[in-house]
């Protein structure tokens, strides 16, 4: 169980930053309707306003590069909750951002998983 | 309802590290025998272990200081997810160490909240 989680959590995560870092429209997949975000404390409700969110980030290019990732059974719901630190390298620019963000997995209908809560945060040193 | 969780997300966090920093053993109330902490990567399951936990990490006294709080609601649980970060002071040490960790509460019978998700990372710099 406890194996399972963790293989979960870092499928998804690999997945979810390899879409941000290569094709970040189709991030859109990973949300629906009732999802939130909260980036850096702006709180955006639903899949179309998250996406446009993400979409419209002041910069093009970038890459994640993941430090920890911390999953555990949301036994209340048949989810998960994922907890992510890592840095985030902006095309053209030498230093990285550091962040930490969580993400809370819902099981949809048809047996996926779909992002339920996610809240984002940079590190400020 | 945003205003809601943000108050109830705040007062669980002044709360909860208010108890750490002047009686930690306290604690323990917030948790239950299906609570999960992962602290630093290590995986602790159930109220008693996660209250040893606390109790046996190797400082005396803290303080914590908290820099940002993000909550949302878990619609699926009637629950809410907290995102902190903030550092911790150490007792007779002069620098602090930065810290993130989120908390999924769950909804009790008695209509309190507990601790049902905690992980817990200092962020290195």
């Amino acid at each position: 169980m406890e194996e399972q989680i963790d293989t979960l959590g870092k499928s998804f995560v690999d997945h979810y930053y390899h879409l941000f870092d290569s094709d970040r429209s189709s991030l859109s997949s990973l949300y629906q309707p009732t999802s939130m975000l909260t980036f850096e404390g702006q709180k955006i409700f639903g899949v179309d306003d998250i996406s446009a969110k993400l979409n419209q980030l002041p910069f093009d290019q970038c890459r994640h590069l993941i430090n920890t990732i911390d999953s555990q059974p949301c036994t209340s719901t048949g989810g998960i909750v994922i907890f992510v630190s890592g840095s985030l390298q902006l095309a053209g620019e030498e230093h990285h951002l550091r962040f930490s963000q969580m993400f809370h997995l819902t099981p949809t209908q048809e047996g996926n998983f779909f992002v339920q809560n996610d809240i984002f945060r940079l590190n400020y040193g």
